[in-house]
């Protein structure tokens, strides 16, 4: 038996990195950037605890394009590296030079706020450039040393004049890598992935607009303020970007123009906004905020933005965010959650789990004070926010358990009750004689308004349930709400979806029933329509055309649960034709001849039909026709 | 000046390859099923070239779970591995085995089908196992090798009894990966990534029922034939998908079952198919299938899937195929697509350009002989294949190059034009006055079928263009197609149109119109209508609604193509109500009382609504209450 150590030939080492260390090159910038802002971090620290006897000044972070030269520099004031930590820090590769700080000073550097993460992400300069230089001094009082490498795995270490505190690090950008010479591109990234860096940035420089006092060399009074344009250098990152602050520090105005600074094309201003602040067990911060939604519910492009310790790091948030919230916008910024790791790994991870139900909480909590605190207001964004609150019902069940508190349930009228003030202020009128409680509602204020009117005029009170997953919700506070039924307006007459006692006395005979209803069903296709007389009130329809409510209601589910196949959504469309017998025209129809009675039916049968939205093309067109004929 | 190497510590090397060379760990299988693939069909190659004095067999690769013990083992029956090369090439990372091999035997294995992509797969081992053993037995002559290392560098290295050739992979399954000990993962992921790898692999066995002939040991005549039940191995894979075949070999039933076992659970046959094959400038084969797309282009599930070389890689294609051909189904297999690089790579990309555009090329070539081999087939199609032609025709400027010859254009009572024959066949009764010919279109049947009523009595051709882009597709032609105009039905009464030189005479003077107008202006709502008057033909509807074509189109177009904010999406609906002053209801509404007037402009005006569909709700009750009221 021999024993040995693996090899790990280094040649092989930098092509590794090229092609698997990030699949997407562009993000060399983010991780020489964010080691800049280390660096500065770190001499912060050292400097506050006595450690390093400098000035910490203002410093920044600089990175600059050289186009004819093809290179790119990223220039920083933090600490600087003698020669000893060169070579311990960068010709080491996968030492991280963030871990044994961070294990050195462990308790003192535990809120400085440095990153750490990326020790690694110095050779990712190496997707991009052909050659990599750098230039650092110490804060220490060392000379500057001066690092070269080329991609292979030979490097070359001499002295360098540089005076100044900091690091340099000089890309020879790659020829299939030119695209990163573009000042659009640079400017792209930064503001992509380091945008809310805690060091300025900058980035060239602009003009800006100085304002010079009247009366400095300005003569004439009615002049207005005289500007001088001076160059100042253009900071792209924000340092301490709203959700670093304490909730107390920020008004309204405050969230709402973070918000912009977040989704500078996103025009609509945010209805709320929810800050997350938990430090045990678990590190999280952020603010999400519930945007307009209205319908449209499409594919979103400001997402909620994941950072780690102000590093952007990806706008997918699939299994941190609970699914119901993922239609919000806002930022999360954690070091604790995984990152490159499976679906089903963070699924399984016991920190992204508790940050998931942490979610869940803050914003049930958030919605019951907005709710108790100004009720007018939460009624006002309750048609934005329902899509959301009502999917978390159905998908979340600690967020269903709350809910009770603040989701509403709009009437057609504009009313809005929570479900117990609706058990309680249907109960007395609309409970049946089953003892069931019938909730009306409505799919739609418009296409459903003649049966909307029915019911209201018999003082019922009609809720307006419109969103694609409502069957569902429907479902479920059916189970859990005992003797609690949902009926959709149209889906039968009136007095047969909330049945009382007082039944109407039939005008007509059995035998008149029988013959009307034959006259009727030589007109009236049988595969679509069954025909039910009914004695009601004289002053009812003549004729209804009705859905039932369990099959309408499974097929609405099998659709929006994309139950395809074997699902219900196939099964024919059955409607069931409403006669009043008690009508007038019931007993005009009994009493005309049989092509009269033929004309009264069909024509009775199409308004019925335009009620429920039934009465299309060609038979519509042949119904106008008909009636401009009547006009002149 | 110093230099010297970087060194790679390989302390560091497995937790690198355990965070970042896959963000999926279990990609594991398909690595090591690849490298066993691998070994079997290099040796394949060293037998049939007269290298290896051995009988190649029937080879196969085994899968076996050893759920008490935590190991999985895959056993491969290839070349195996002397010590000497266990030192070489697994000792050595990064160090591809087979790039070597393809390196020395050029010429002879290039069609052979060798892997050599995977070469850094096997430590992917590491990111489910805490141990792994090597036990393989060379095809020379030479005692087998056992190498086992604990993901630490240190390794040992001994013999062992093997006599049987091949390699033996054994994974001790680490405890936060133990899914992989489940039979349903272990063969989820073998169906996901192996399902059409080049060489059998077994998983477990399963029962099999083998037919016994009657006569044998089964007396009664009248009894059916007797079964038997045998253990058979089971194979999850089909060595030789339909793809790696010549087109010749395949008929249409070959292809039917292809794509079943490419989509077990789409239960739609596929309308038709494209073979792709091309071994010049690039290596790429595969079939693509047009799908029944309806009206339904929801997200699919079943997507076109990524091979190389037989092992799935993704069915993520966005880049590779042109975009207007994602939602067709299938495969495409190709060694020369880059793998794990960024988008933007990939759009430069030449050879990937190459591809896209061979792709394209092929779909029409296969569209135009469709259309000529069977016309009528062809038709029969057309609706479930439009979406997909009309998205090409926008996106592709050199698929609407050749969409000329087999795009059609249907007509609403069901003919079909190419652009050619349409412009043939409307051009005599369609031109204008102004030389233009206009092309009549619906967005809907049903909707708009009085309007479409009207065009056909007067002889006309309407086309049904109902596909959610149509708005841009008829600005194209438009554009291209000189003296062609488009006009949707509803945008104008008729003869205004197409407007010929013959103009009807008012019967009524220009005092009556006068008059006329201030009496329907007096109940038609300004802020939404335009009335119209016009002398038309005296059987023409009275009132007609219409909504002219260019606003209409330019809203269209700004709301499809997402234009939000400064888009015309939310310009107000503007309609023009046409009013026949040579009507009979004309004359009837000049005649009669105000109050009378009032009702009837009122009546007609919900009629002319009806037919645009714009009558709804309260409106549409109160109409719908009036009527039953004339009834009785």
């Amino acid at each position: 038996m021999t024993t040995g150590k693996i090899n790990v030939s280094v040649e092989n080492i930098f092509p590794l990195i090229k092609k698997f260390l990030y699949s997407d090159h562009e993000i060399f910038l983010r991780e020489l950037v964010s080691n800049a802002t280390d660096a500065t971090l770190k001499l912060k620290h050292l400097t506050s605890i006595g450690e390093a006897k400098v000035d910490y000044g203002n410093p920044k972070i600089e990175v600059k394009i050289d186009k004819e030269g093809k290179k790119l520099h990223i220039i920083d004031q933090g600490l600087g590296m003698t020669a000893e930590e060169v070579e311990k820090y960068i010709n080491q590769v996968a030492f991280s030079g963030a871990e044994e700080f961070l294990e050195k000073y462990k308790d003192s550097a535990k809120d400085s706020g440095i990153i750490g993460h990326f020790g690694l992400g110095f050779y990712s300069a190496f997707m991009v450039a052909e050659k990599v230089e750098i230039i650092t001094k110490s804060f220490k009082d060392e000379p500057a040393a001066h690092w070269t490498c080329d991609g292979s795995p030979e490097f070359t270490l001499e002295p360098h004049t540089k005076t100044d505190r900091g690091t340099e690090i000089v890309l020879h950008i790659a020829d299939d890598s030119l695209e990163f010479l573009e000042e659009y591109k640079i400017n792209q990234l930064l503001t992509k992935y380091n945008k809310f860096m805690p060091v300025p940035i900058k980035f060239g420089t602009r003009k800006e607009k100085i304002e010079q006092k009247k009366g400095e060399f300005v003569e004439a009074e009615d002049k207005d303020n005289i500007f001088t344009e001076v160059e100042v250098d253009n900071i792209i990152n924000n340092p301490n970007p709203a959700w670093t602050k304490a909730p107390t520090e920020l008004n309204d105005e405050d969230y709402k123009n973070f918000y912009r600074e977040l989704y500078p094309m996103q025009f609509d201003e945010p209805l709320f906004n929810i800050h997350l602040n938990v430090d045990y067990p678990f590190n999280l911060t952020g603010i999400l905020y519930f945007p307009k939604l209205g319908d449209n519910i499409q594919i979103q492009k400001d997402k909620i933005q994941l950072f780690q310790n102000q590093v952007y790091v990806t706008d997918n948030v699939e299994g941190i965010v609970p699914e119901f919230l993922m239609m919000l916008k806002g930022v999360v910024d954690s070091p604790d959650i995984p990152l490159n790791v499976s679906r089903s790994y963070l699924q399984a991870d016991g920190n992204v789990k508790k940050i998931s139900n942490y979610i869940t909480r803050k914003v049930s909590d958030k919605l019951k004070s907005l709710f108790n605190e100004n009720r007018e207001d939460f009624e006002k964004k309750w048609n934005d926010i329902k899509i959301v609150l009502e999917y978390g019902m159905l998908s979340e069940p600690k967020f269903y358990e709350k809910a009770g508190d603040f989701v509403l349930y709009p009437t057609t009228d504009g009313k809005y009750y929570t479900l117990t003030e609706l058990k309680e202020a249907i109960a007395p009128t609309q409970t049946d004689t089953n003892g069931k409680t019938v909730v009306l509602y409505a799919s739609n204020n418009e296409a459903q308004h003649s049966y909307i009117d029915i019911a209201t005029a018999k003082g019922y009170q009609v809720i307006l349930l419109d969103s694609p997953i409502v069957s569902h919700l429907i479902q479920k506070l059916e189970a859990d709400n005992e003797n609690l039924v949902f009926a959709r307006v149209d889906a039968d007459h009136i007095d047969k979806l909330i049945q009382k006692e007082e039944t109407q006395i039939s005008k007509l005979s059995e035998e008149e029933k029988e013959k009307l209803k034959g006259s009727i069903e030589t007109v009236v296709p049988k595969e679509n329509y069954s025909v039910q007389l009914e004695a009601l009130e004289s002053t009812s329809a003549p004729f209804m055309i009705t859905q039932p409510e369990f099959m309408r209601r499974m097929k609405e589910m099998s659709a929006t649960s994309g139950g395809g196949m074997f699902g219900m959504s196939h099964f024919p469309e059955m409607y069931n034709l409403v006669v009043n017998t008690n009508s007038e025209l019931a007993s005009t129809i009994l009493n005309s001849s049989e092509d009269a009675q033929k004309e009264l039916v069909k024509q009775a049968l199409d308004l019925a039909k335009l009620s429920q939205g039934l009465l299309k093309g060609e038979e519509l067109t042949s119904f106008v026709k008909r009636s401009f004929e009547t006009l002149k």
